[in-house]
């Protein structure tokens, strides 16, 4: 499976300010470019907090780039939520209408909360014991069919990918902007890493919209 | 006065892990670009809490640099640490040998810490109540002649300065790691900005080392 890591970061790092609030980093010319990354993959990922953050469709792409790339009959992206306890409330937009909505979850999930969810049309995938076990269900989702990802944050899921050796591509759009704050989200949070940095590779630097798109590989 | 701030992260936006240990970002081309940089300025300012993690001396910069953009007899920079408590030890290495050593405190700070460190050498500048005023503080560094400003760190300064409104540049060395962590220091600290969030615009992107330095203008 291949898993590509896309987020839009201020200049110093943050994914939003410190209330968590979406904040509009990119531009015009940056949404069009995600459009299409989200027409070349089979899903596209959030964690939880992102759904509770800002309720996204992930519905949206570039579906002439999708017809181009992947032929006519390809099938929209399926939308997958890591959600470790259920928390995606039963009337998110990630659930509404669309393509196949993926919940992957934990055995700390109440039960119920996941058969509320299943009743509404999710598609849950249990792995892991107290948080979701990503290796696990990611090697399940490709069991479906799904070999190409897209995770879009936030960083708590971005640093559970990296801590587990999940990720092969990253890319950023770094913005015009300051947010600051030691308690706004960044790209990679979590517990973070002390020694063992995951290595990256520079394989693209292009100026967009008032900032800059970085093209990462992982080594 | 012109205020250029400076500063290598990670990837992911970190200055260093949660346990505030120096980690290479760069590498030896950010260095000599770093140390031409300190020998254009008359000043390099760091906050106390880069002095208590990494204890740096603020010294070495590039000489022959300094003589053919400044003259022969250019002297070079002063050091200055924003340290609102008088908390910088009377051993820092930032106090020892060298070049003038400005301490920039407020009102707050302990007289017999203030006493202290002036007997080991330093220039206190005192301006603020609670915390040091850096507007203040600055503007009595340029009634002593000095009119250029490098400033690396950390986080909490370089948020503070931006609240202020004091910084005119903005170049950022972006790593080819991943740090991670929540509690993790970056670019940009303190509380916040929650609107109002301060612009820049990019004034250079170029290739060095396995990263990239990103040079803004503040608007």
């Amino acid at each position: 499976m291949d898993v590509l890591v896309n987020a839009a970061v201020s200049a110093d790092g943050k994914l939003s300010s410190r209330r968590r609030e979406q904040i509009a980093i990119s531009g015009e010319a940056d949404f069009a470019r995600v459009d299409r990354l989200r027409a070349e993959v089979d899903g596209i990922v959030v964690g939880v907090g992102t759904v509770l953050a800002d309720d996204p469709s992930l519905i949206r792409h570039d579906e002439a780039h999708r017809r181009k790339r992947r032929g006519p009959n390809a099938p929209p992206p399926v939308r997958i939520v890591a959600d470790s306890r259920c928390r995606t409330p039963t009337g998110a937009d990630v659930l509404a209408g669309g393509p196949t909505t993926y919940l992957l979850t934990s055995e700390a999930a109440p039960p119920e909360r996941r058969e509320a969810l299943r009743d509404v049309g999710a598609e849950t995938v249990v792995a892991g014991d107290e948080r979701v076990d990503l290796g696990e269900a990611f090697g399940r989702l490709e069991d479906d069919g799904i070999e190409r990802l897209l995770v879009e944050g936030g960083g708590e899921l971005i640093f559970s990918l990296f801590e587990a050796g999940l990720v092969d591509e990253l890319t950023v759009f770094i913005g015009n902007m300051i947010i600051g704050g030691r308690d706004a989200p960044t790209l990679a949070d979590g517990e973070g890493f002390v020694s063992a940095f995951p290595e990256l590779e520079l394989a693209g630097v292009e100026q967009l919209d008032s900032g800059v798109v970085l093209e990462w590989t992982v080594r």
